[in-house]
């Protein structure tokens, strides 16, 4: 949560005039993102978010990206538009980094959501899985069942020292996901990371979807489950919360189909979804330092999903 | 530069209900403020500033500075206003912290600043002094004769780590500096941190001064002391720039008087506001592990100064 690269006053001057986006206003850093550092930018015509990608991403990848969430906002999805220059670029460097100047957009993200802005959310993940449609890139998912398990390879033999009987968990599960995993299911691009904090709202409408730099080709109702895993639990993962559950379904299902085989098959890919993110987090935990001015996420909160998704019946998952 | 205390959408909805401001339309993080945690809020009336004091602001002086800055604002200067709730009350309380809601000012920090726009700063710092004529709050320099010499024994021993002769040269300069310190001058409320970071400007005009929380009661042609070593050398202190010097000069002029008597303290002042500042970089430096995700200041920035300041005639340094 912090800005790694500097940038100042006469740079961005000179960064914004490849652009028809008038002159610097206002330039602060923005304490978001783990991976990148950002900037908000008011200009005399508009608000924007100056983004340079730091050495951990792939910068193959942005045109990936970049291409994807230029398509999801000529969709007229609320998707932060790349902006691109007066030569139709939106890929540039500045400062020695990746970078791209990207649309403001407002709204607030929800903490602790209800029934209504839930299905808001179920709608707009409809939305984006519609409007992905004819959309033409692939990457791969790099957070899937190889991932996994590289993840709790690299965690092995320490995963108890974040709470004992970690270790057991994390292998049955992978065995159990790995045996059960679907693979007549349809794929799509996915966001594969809705949090609520993904999510900008504002007067209970989805206003932004944001952080696609987890976004792949995989199984479609893959990131249903990550959505649901990420939004209809309290007490950090302690209580599933059924009225919410019912909710993302039915603004999903109302946009967008949900197949009988797609819905039989939510237990796996919730128990995945949750693996997904107690591995990343068991994985952030152990490396890092815990004096570290981050935030370190509790890898159990998703332990508990996994153990609730574990007894849950398709039908307790769609909140019925 | 990091968000320390962290604000979630329920609790700043909750906490906007207090003021006339309408209702949150975007809220982030700033990555701005080692001690406090900034967050950058747009609501239907507007666009403010919302920063909670950390644990190492001595909350018993945040009224002082929110006493200063709305004396400011009254008086007209650029200086980014306390918002009164409705109860007329800025200092509030939010997740545990003292914190405050501020206007937001426009303009970007200038990084190699020209004899113009330093000239617009001189002439600010002059309507600065100017109006706080009138301001009846008083504070104590706490990084004046007697903080240096704390920080120097804090330091003791380890100067020499950082370059070989630099514990020569506090000592020598602490020594000459508290033996020829003027106590003769008027004395004001001064700034004491006007920096160009401190400084928002546009069209090479000054838009915003800010950062308040040095001020206090002191030398006031102190504060033109530490303008000067802010803003009129090159290259990290080690080029000085005459044509902004005489322009900082002329600028404040202009404005508000500088006495004869001031003029023949600037090279023992200006050594001072050298020395402090090698001293709270110094002190930083050999406290912060090389490792974390804070920028250190180079000392030596400010040795270079000093060294340049120990030669100059008075008249060298007015730009002459």
């Amino acid at each position: 949560m912090a800005v790694y690269t500097q940038v100042d006053a006469a740079a961005l001057a000179a960064f914004l005039t490849r652009y028809d986006v008038g002159t610097a206003l206002s330039f602060k850093g923005i304490a978001e993102g783990v991976e990148n550092s950002n900037y908000f930018v008011a200009t005399t015509h508009g608000r924007f978010i100056l983004t340079l990608y730091e050495k951990r991403v792939d910068a193959a990848q942005l045109p990936y990206f970049l291409a994807l969430t230029t398509h999801l906002a000529d969709a007229g999805l609320p998707v932060p538009r790349p902006i691109q220059d007066r030569e139709g670029v939106a890929l540039q460097t500045l400062n020695g980094r990746p970078a791209c100047l990207i649309q403001f957009v407002e709204g607030v993200s929800v903490t602790a959501p209800n029934d209504a802005e839930t299905r808001e959310v179920g709608a707009a993940l409809g939305r984006l899985h519609a409007a992905v449609a004819n959309f033409e890139g692939e990457r791969p998912n790099g957070l899937g069942p190889a991932g996994w398990a590289r993840l709790a390879a690299d965690c092995a033999g320490r995963l108890d020292a974040i709470e004992p009987g970690l270790e057991a968990l994390v292998a049955d599960q992978l065995a159990s996901i790995n045996a059960a995993w679907p693979t007549h299911l349809d794929t799509s691009t996915i966001h594969a990371d809705l949090f609520p904090d993904n999510v900008l709202m504002l007067g209970g409408k989805v206003t932004g979807l944001i952080d696609f730099y987890f976004a792949c080709t995989d199984i479609r109702a893959y990131d249903i489950a990550v959505t649901h895993a990420a939004w209809v639990f309290d007490g950090d993962g302690a209580a599933f919360a059924p009225g919410r559950a019912a909710a993302l379904i039915d603004g999903y299902r109302s946009v967008h189909a949900l197949s009988e085989a797609e819905v039989a098959a939510l237990p796996v890919l919730c128990r995945a979804a949750s693996l997904r993110f107690l591995l990343t987090r068991a994985y952030d935990w152990l490396n890092t330092p815990a004096g570290a001015m981050v935030t370190r996420k509790d890898p159990l909160a998703f332990a508990r999903r996994l153990h609730w998704y574990g007894a849950a019946t398709p039908e307790q998952i769609l909140g019925r």
